[in-house]
């Protein structure tokens, strides 16, 4: 059973410790990333030793916000602390020797198994970096850095303030950052506005190509390897396009099939709206994944597996 | 010459008069629609008769904000206030017999020429509505309905908090706003995160047909007439293009040239990074607007427009 802290509680039992190493979930994301490189940042200012656990799986574009912070191959810590992640299982292999040693866990996220010593939960926060925020305020001066590392972190798990988790605290805790002297028109360019020439060929492409079945309810694209040649596009250009068609008003079910690079398969990612089940369409091709987010790849020409799928969404769409 | 006031003394300039008539401008906008909607509601809140006069170029995604407002036809005004407007000719044909009679202009915009007897600026505001809301603290309550008009205000004009202008004070109001009421999720769902069919289309047209020029620091995007109806936008479709070809990465001046409908002129759109002045690309024809955003109409083809802005882009990222 863990102990829930206070944020109060928590400052006080990071003050009175010291040789802190913070660890991130798999697959890190802003919230993840930027609330551990500030909270580390903010136990360096008052004197203790703090590193992060280095996050073999941090992409570029978080990368030079943890610059510096990583823990040296020999450090031994004295106290772990996880953020932003609600259990064991989501921590990365290297971390695997701490999972069963975190002495503290912050997290904002309601499913939180408890598997710390103390806890500092609060599911109300849009992101963990509003959290960190407020705990890092009872023991250290928020500065440029922590600031920017927290701004990271809440705009980013909040898509830029557009999702649904956003709240008044969050514009509020945005209006400190920023006081602080968070960059945030760097930040939103870096982070939000900003697409390469490779992505914004791949959504001409994919705006252009899109094809509405159904009474508009069903948005299906493909994506022919001469077309993805055509662009330039590389893969980080593609990253995340199968969430392109349902992102369209009255859109219920959307598809987009890619022919592989170098293979004589397709992938087809299929994304849904609460109530139409993505795996259910999927298991027709002997694929799976998320209610409304799951995918196959076929060895099927993209038109073939476009003239397959469309009686099975004339079923679930009428 | 104006007189300029104080928010303080514009809230007692407006106790001390009735029977408002307030004007937004031409093409009208969320911050144009939301200030003027959510002063009006403040004013009869406090017991005057106050009205909008109807924008005919309303667009049906601002409409529900500004819905029952519209001064009625025989409606005979004693105080003329413009909202978000830089100068006289930028109000709708049905505003031309007021555009000599403005009493009071409130404003956000550094090239406001001074119209009206009296003025609020502020070209320190993301938005018109941030100066609203602080002018109608001074004499109203925020209730929910001026909230969500301040919020379609101030979101819209700061693309959901992630263009250049947004600051500390943006967020601040934000904040506030989503306290007094305002439905945050509801707007930024309908406003940002939704895409129509037609914008769809819009953005797949400009993303195909975006030049880059001097070592793709600038975009230039032609929009005709054709590309316009082939795609069947409406101009609730084309709200905001004119921020996209900025945001591709590297690219430091965005133009959009696009041919208005049923009408010889084009309106061009410049969009800049910190460091290049659209405004002054926007003074050689005799345009203007912020330093970052700025524009101008002309009866030249689209293709002599680009032409003539390719020397001075030259010069500027030379």
């Amino acid at each position: 059973m863990t102990k829930h802290l206070t944020i109060k509680e928590t400052g006080l039992y990071l003050l009175a410790r010291d040789n802190f190493l913070i660890l991130t979930h798999r697959r890190p994301d802003g919230d993840t990333l930027g609330s551990a490189a500030s909270l580390c940042r903010a136990l360096k200012s008052v004197g203790k030793t703090a590193f992060l656990l280095a996050n073999p799986e941090t992409t570029p574009r978080y990368a030079p916000f943890t610059d510096g912070l990583d823990a040296p191959p020999d450090f031994s810590p004295a106290c772990v602390v996880s953020v932003d992640t609600a259990s064991e299982d989501l921590f990365p292999d290297n971390a695997q020797i701490y999972v069963n040693a975190v002495n503290l866990s912050i997290d904002h996220h309601p499913s939180n198994t408890g598997f710390a010593d103390f806890s500092l939960l609060d599911a109300g926060r849009a992101a963990c970096g509003e959290l960190v925020l407020d705990l890092i305020s009872e023991f250290a001066e928020v500065d440029t850095n922590i600031a920017t590392a927290l701004y990271v972190a809440v705009s980013t798990d909040t898509g830029c303030f557009s999702f649904d988790n956003t709240t008044a605290d969050t514009f509020a805790v945005a209006s400190k950052l920023a006081s602080f002297g968070a960059p945030i028109s760097e930040l939103n360019r870096t982070l939000f506005r900003a697409k390469s020439r490779g992505r914004i060929a791949v959504e001409g492409l994919l705006f252009t190509n899109i094809e509405f079945h159904f009474n508009d309810h069903a948005a299906i694209v493909i994506i022919s390897n001469a077309m993805s040649e055509q662009t330039g596009a590389d893969e980080d250009d593609m990253d995340n396009i199968a969430a392109l068609p349902v992102s369209i008003e009255g859109v219920e079910v959307g598809i987009t099939i890619r022919e592989l690079k170098n293979s004589p398969e397709c992938k087809v990612s299929v994304r849904s709206v609460e109530g139409i089940s993505a795996n259910g369409i999927c298991a027709y091709f002997g694929g799976g994944g998320h209610a409304r987010a799951a995918g196959f790849t076929s060895s099927e020409p993209a038109d073939v597996i476009k003239e397959r799928l469309l009686p099975i969404l004339a079923e679930l769409l009428s």
